[in-house]
């Protein structure tokens, strides 16, 4: 039987990097990714895919050209495609991503960031 | 500014009925939704898509044919395209699942149990 039962917060126990999202399980063409995440990030779209974005412990807030969602434990979001968007957290923050397989963290800006589609933990 | 925050346990709220998905947000074409399950689900499954099970509140156990995952609050799994399984769950459970829209909560099966894609909340 190859369905494996994924634990978050042992999941998360695994790395503390900022902004580098781990993959933890497909569906379909998706990946379900956990990332860490404190400070700021740059700003950055996805011309072809939407982006869903859950907190799982702390809270973080997505900030828009035109505005800002804050997102506190157990709320989500989506941003939708080509929509700028700069997440950023004062405290450390525990995000569960789901994108299609190979989106990168950046998107589509050119950042002084690495860019990561993320690896599997 | 079209970006809305989804509180898990406000939309939990929203309604008592077990095993009735209801959608509480969209990315791409996938429908991210809410269900409060509790009792035994009917055998099925979706020939076209894998399914993803987050536990939110509570716990729960997926049967298959040739074993059975128990997921606590903070674990997910995902149960593959074709991979016939059964829900179950002694006490309520709060789960979130992924899938595309329009995928019936009863998948390939005739079922005496209303099927249903869900409802917005």
């Amino acid at each position: 039987m190859a369905v494996t039962p994924v634990n978050l917060q042992q999941k998360l126990a695994l790395f503390n990097e900022r902004w580098s999202p781990k993959i933890i399980a497909q569906m379909n063409d998706y990946h379900i990714k956990l990332a860490k995440v404190q400070g700021e990030f740059t700003w950055h779209s996805h011309a072809e895919t939407d982006e869903l974005f859950l907190v799982v412990s702390g809270q973080m807030t997505i900030l828009f050209r035109d505005g800002a969602v804050k997102l506190k434990t157990g709320e989500l979001c989506v941003v939708p495609r080509s929509v700028e968007h700069k997440p950023v957290a004062e405290s450390e923050c525990a995000i569960l991503l789901i994108e299609p397989a190979g989106t990168l963290n950046t998107g589509d800006a050119a950042s002084q960031r690495p860019s990561t589609a993320g690896k599997w933990v």
